[in-house]
C-alpha cells in the first residue's frame, strides 16, 4: 500500500503522455488522418458504435473534437479526477485577461446552457422573458419549466430578428420584463444581429433590463457588421454575454461555458449556478483559449464546407438562409419531418423541426465526408419525392 | 481533410487504450505501486505540482482516484468529448436497476452538490430549512445565498444528531418548512443516523415535508444499526436520497452524483438542474457502479487506516469522535485554526474549522503514506505546543 505521495495518478498520466507522443505534433490535418488510419486498433465500446456510424449533422457540434493541445491538457489533468476544485488551472483569470474584464465579471458554468439556466433562475422567477421566435429553444423550455411568461417576437421575412419589435415588446412590458434574450448569431437560423442593432436595443430599452446576449456561435462569424457585445460588459451595461467551449473548441461533451457580466449581475447569478466544472475541462479550457491556430482552422474549414454545400443545394434549386454559424437552414419547400426521417434511414442525422419554420431543415456543418454523405442522401430523397409527386 | 466518418477520435482512443494496456490488469495494489514507480516519466504540469506535494487530508476525497476499469471507460469515452448527451451510456437505467427504482425516480447531477443546490432552489424559495448544526455547510451556504431562513438544531453532547429536536423544529415550523436535511453519516462529524432514527423522523413529521437524506458517505459505513433510506423512495415517501461518485469511486473532479426520489419530487426538482454531466463520467459512472471489488477495497483500506490513526491519536491522549466515514474529527483540546496552519507548514492539508466545534480537527483518511506524514506532523506540532505551554 505504501505509495509515494501524490504520485499514483502521475505514473498513469506518464503512460498517456507517451501514447500521445506517438501521435506527435504533425500539422493538424495529417495528425487527424493518422488517427483515422489507426482506428482499426480500437475495441468496440458497445451499442453506441451504431451511433458512431451516422453522419452527425443534428446538434451543431464540432466534428473534429478538441485539438491535440487541448486533449493533452485534459489527459494530464486526469490525475485530478479524484480532487475537488484544486488546483484550478487559473481558468477564470485567463478568461478575464482574454476579454479585458476583471475576474469578478466571469462566471464559469458547465456549458453555456447552464448560463442560460442560471439566467432563467435569477431573472425569471417573477419576470417575463422577451425574445425572438424561433431562437434557441432550450432557453424557452427552461423558462417554461419555471412557469415564466414569454413574449415571443416573430422573425422578419428575411429570417433576421425584428429589433424594433423586440424593443417595443420590452418597453410595453417594462415592469414585468426579467430578461431580454438575443441569440447572436441566432440558432436555428444562423443569422446575426449587427453591432448597430445591438446598440439600438441597448439604447432603446430601460437601462436596468438585463439583456442576455448568447454568443455561442461567435467564432464562426465572418462579417464586418458584427461585433461581440463584451465591450458593453466593460462599460457596466446590464448585459450578460454567454460563451461556450462546445463549438469552436469541440468540447460539447466536456461541459464548459461562461458568462461575462457586470459585477452586480454576476453576484445575483452566482447563487443559482453549481460551479460544477470538471477538473479535466478546467485545464482543457485554458489550452483551448490559447490554441488560436486550431480555432482559425476550424472556422475556415467550417465556412468553406458551409459555402460549398449551400452552393450545391442552390444549384439544385434549394435556397438556404444566409448563415454565420456552423450550421445553416435550407428551404425544402415541403414539410421537414418526413425528410428528417428519410435522412435517418440513410445514416444521416439532421436537425429537428424548428416551428414555425416547418419547411426549413437545419443542417450542422460536419466533416467533408459527412457533407458528401449529406448531399448524396439529399439528392436521393428529393429525387424520390419528385418522382412520387409526378405519379 | 477527407476522413473516415466517426473515426478521428477512435484512432486517438486506440493510442490511449494501448497505453493503459501497458499498465495492465494486475491486482490493484501492485498496479498502483507500478504507477507510482513510473511517476518520474511525467512532465511538469505547472505550479500546481506544489499542490501535488501536499498530503491532502482536507476535502474527504478518495486518494486513490478512479479504478482502472473506470479510468479505461472514461478514456474510451473521450471520443465523445465533442458530442452532446449522445450516446449516453444508459447511466440512469443502470442506477434505477441498481437501486430497484424506476428511471423516473433518478435525477442525475454534476455531483451530489448539485443535488443539494437543486433542493435549495426547488424547496427553499419560499421555505425554511431545518437541519443539524454543524452539518454539511455547503447546503447552508447555498440556502443563505437564496435568502432562505434556517433552523439549526445543535448536535447532542456525543456529536450525534438530535432527532427529537429536529422533529420538534419541523413540527413547530410546519407551515414554513421547505426542507428537512439529514446528512447520514454526518459531515463533519462522521456520526451516523440509525435506521430507527430515520424511521422516527419520517413518522414524527407531517408526511408532505420533503426530507433530503444525504448519503454521500454511505459506502464507508460498517454498522448494523445503519441502513440506506432508498426503500422510503420506493414506498413513495417524500424522501430525496442524494448519492455521489466522488467518494467511494474517487471521481470528485469528474462531477457526478444523483438523487433518488418519488416521481412528484423529481418532477419538481428537474427544472432547477442543469443536466450537465460530462460525456466521460457518464461512462465512468456505469463502470464504477459495476466495480464492486474496487469499492470493497477502498472501504476496507479506508476503515483500516482510520482505525489505526485514531488509535495512535488516542494513545497520545487525543480522542476522536467515532466515525463511519472516510474522515474523522480529533479533539485537540485547543483552538483548531493555529494547528491547521502548522500542519500546512509541514506539507499536510487538513480540514478547515467547523464552528461551533472549534477544538476539533477534521482529518480525511488519505493513503497510508499520507497518514504517516499526518502522524509525524501531529506529534511535532503537539510536542512544540506542550513545550511552549510549559515555558
Amino acid at each position: 500500500m505504501a505509495m509515494s505521495r501524490g504520485m499514483s495518478r502521475r505514473g498513469f498520466v506518464g503512460g498517456v503522455a507517451g501514447a500521445l507522443g506517438a501521435i506527435g505534433l504533425t500539422p493538424r490535418a495529417e495528425a487527424w488522418a493518422r488517427r483515422a488510419r489507426i482506428a482499426g486498433e480500437v475495441g468496440a465500446l458497445g451499442p453506441e458504435d451504431d451511433y458512431d456510424a451516422f453522419a452527425k449533422l443534428a446538434n451543431n457540434e464540432n466534428p473534429y473534437g478538441p485539438s491535440e493541445a487541448v486533449t493533452k491538457a485534459m489527459m494530464r489533468a486526469m490525475k485530478y479526477s479524484n480532487r475537488y476544485g484544486y488546483p484550478d488551472s487559473g481558468l477564470t483569470e485567463e478568461l478575464a485577461k482574454h476579454h479585458g474584464v476583471k475576474p469578478e465579471n466571469v462566471l464559469l458554468a458547465a456549458g453555456s446552457g447552464e448560463i442560460l439556466d442560471i439566467c432563467c433562475s435569477t431573472f425569471l422567477r417573477d419576470g417575463l422573458l422577451v425574445g425572438a421566435d424561433p431562437s434557441y429553444n432550450i432557453l424557452y423550455s427552461h423558462a417554461t419549466g419555471l412557469k415564466a411568461d414569454i413574449v415571443r417576437v416573430p422573425l422578419l421575412a428575411d429570417f433576421r430578428q425584428d429589433i424594433p419589435a423586440l424593443i417595443r415588446a420590452t418597453r410595453m412590458n417594462y415592469r414585468d420584463v426579467g430578461l431580454l434574450y438575443l441569440c447572436n448569431p441566432n440558432n436555428p437560423t444562423g443569422r446575426l444581429v449587427t453591432k448597430d442593432e445591438v446598440r439600438q436595443v441597448l439604447d432603446g430599452i430601460p437601462e436596468d433590463v438585463p439583456v442576455l446576449i448568447d454568443e455561442a456561435y461567435h467564432h464562426f462569424v465572418d462579417d464586418a457588421s458584427y461585433a461581440t457585445s463584451v465591450p458593453y460588459v466593460v462599460e457596466g451595461r446590464q448585459v450578460i454575454v454567454a460563451r461556450t467551449f462546445s463549438k469552436i473548441s469541440g468540447l460539447a461533451g466536456m461541459r464548459l461555458g461562461y458568462a461575462l457580466a457586470p459585477r452586480n449581475l454576476v453576484q445575483r447569478m452566482r447563487p443559482w449556478g453549481t460551479g460544477s466544472i470538471n477538473a479535466l475541462v478546467r485545464y482543457g479550457g485554458v489550452a483551448a483559449l490559447r490554441d488560436t491556430e486550431s480555432q482559425a482552422w476550424v472556422k475556415k474549414v467550417t465556412i468553406d464546407l458551409r459555402t460549398k454545400t449551400t452552393r450545391e443545394l442552390a444549384a439544385l434549386g434549394y435556397e438556404s438562409i444566409p448563415s454565420d454559424a456552423n450550421f445553416f437552414m435550407v428551404n425544402l419547400k415541403r414539410p421537414v419531418q418526413p425528410v428528417i426521417d428519410e435522412f435517418k434511414k440513410k445514416g444521416v442525422l439532421v436537425g429537428r423541426p424548428f416551428p414555425p419554420l416547418n419547411e426549413h431543415l437545419r443542417v450542422s456543418v460536419g466533416t467533408a465526408d459527412e457533407m458528401t454523405r449529406f448531399m448524396v442522401a439529399f439528392k436521393d430523397i428529393m429525387r424520390a419525392k419528385a418522382a412520387n409527386d409526378k405519379e
